[in-house]
């Protein structure tokens, strides 16, 4: 039986609160087990941009990198949050160890190319190298993953974190038991938008398709799905889609959305 | 025999220029052999500072680290500069690997007590975990240090990169033939400080003296050679201060002044 990992994915909801991070940070140190913690951005880089009068684009709400946004969000990303996350990390008794994607070549990637859209210094990934991560946390490290990566010419390129998550997730599936987990402010898929209580506990191809049909499930929220059954199909154990706050109880399966094949 | 291991110091007038730091990292990866690269910060700091209107004070020509400026030299230093060089030197085929102190728990500090100084946010460093690196080394990446470090309750540090080399430097003597190489502007300890060809090439104990005395080696030289000879006390093979354009040669001895026992 493989060894079961947790890749965990937080957002600006947790990040720009420094009382929200200090309190998920202890949670994911007490969590046993593997564990690899990847994080986003939040709102710091979009206001280190305003105080530095760096204009800011967004298409489709996807942040146009340009040279001075990716100096920002470098900054921002793999230095400020990601070294507070891991010396917080540490202090609680961890051995946690900050990466970008181009840190020990973790990861390859290209800048984006799209037949309209110049989205900048954007990238996209081509692999993980999932055997680093296994020795690394073989050997007792907690990767802490900044979403900056880099193409082969050594130009840092920004890559979104939820895509960050999916792919490490997936190039650890044939080492591990891999539970994907987004946190985001939501205590999982709801039934009723204005309703925390009426969370779906499991999505299934079986229940997917009728969830949608009806309504439940759109939006901003079908991408995130379809990359749960894509991160599935390609030997992700689970995934689960819950509240910072209730690491625990999702970690326990007891609360959040998994997806999951059945 | 013990395997021998370069850690090289560059600061601001390698980092402040990106063609010069391109160049550099090109001799850099050149290398053969076991390396760690520690950076310094540059200007890059003051002039984010200054940007942001952050006022910088000084005392001694020691930056004092307020929690503003902790906030920039972190990600200035490791955020900016270390993924850069990172992405940059594995743009070379190296495995580079960027760590700040508090990753996988690397050093630990302590925020300095001074008696009649507040440095603020400042750290000294109690000890670094030699084991680690050479285990990274000898799984064949290269690590390329921050000068920031972490106390044991997560609070980070702004650090002197000097210092750090030392001390790695120091940690690894008792598995590597430790060679401590200091890059900076001028070729090396100089006769005369107008002429550049005028390099001291090996300082020992038995000449150093004597230098000192005939007022060839004074004010801001002392401190390095006193660190110099201090750390090889500790175990270092030999310190070598050099151009930072002169790596190659400075590593075979062929250039810049070698500090060494005899």
């Amino acid at each position: 039986m493989k060894n079961k990992i947790y890749v965990i994915k937080i957002g600006g909801n947790v990040i720009d609160d420094e009382v929200n991070l200090a309190s998920f940070l202890q949670s994911f140190a007490a969590l046993e087990g593997y564990k690899i913690l990847v994080h986003g951005g939040g709102k710091l880089a979009t206001q280190m941009a305003a105080q530095l009068n760096i204009p800011q684009q967004m298409i489709d709400g996807r942040r146009i990198t340009d040279a001075a946004t990716l100096k920002i969000v470098t900054m921002v990303y793999a230095g400020y949050i990601n070294k507070n996350i891991v010396a917080k990390l540490n202090s609680h008794q961890l051995y946690a160890i900050g990466l970008s994607g181009t840190d020990g070549q973790l990861m390859k990637a290209h800048k984006r190319q799209h037949p309209t859209i110049d989205y900048g210094f954007v990238g996209d990934i081509d692999s993980v190298d999932g055997d680093l991560l296994r020795k690394l946390v073989e050997k007792n490290f907690c990767p802490v993953i900044a979403p900056i990566t880099a193409d082969s010419e050594g130009n840092l390129l920004n890559t979104n974190a939820d895509t960050i998550a999916q792919e490490i997730a997936q190039a650890l599936s044939s080492a591990f038991d891999v539970k994907l987990i987004y946190c985001f402010e939501k205590a999982g898929v709801l039934r009723d938008v204005d309703d925390e209580t009426s969370i779906i506990p499991l999505i299934t191809k079986n229940n997917f398709q009728s969830l949608v049909e009806e309504n439940i499930i759109f939006a901003g929220m079908l991408p995130k799905l379809h990359n749960a059954f894509a991160a599935l199909e390609k030997g992700v154990g689970a995934v689960t889609i819950g509240k910072w706050d209730q690491l625990k109880t999702i970690a326990n399966k007891q609360s959040g959305t998994t997806i999951a094949h059945e």
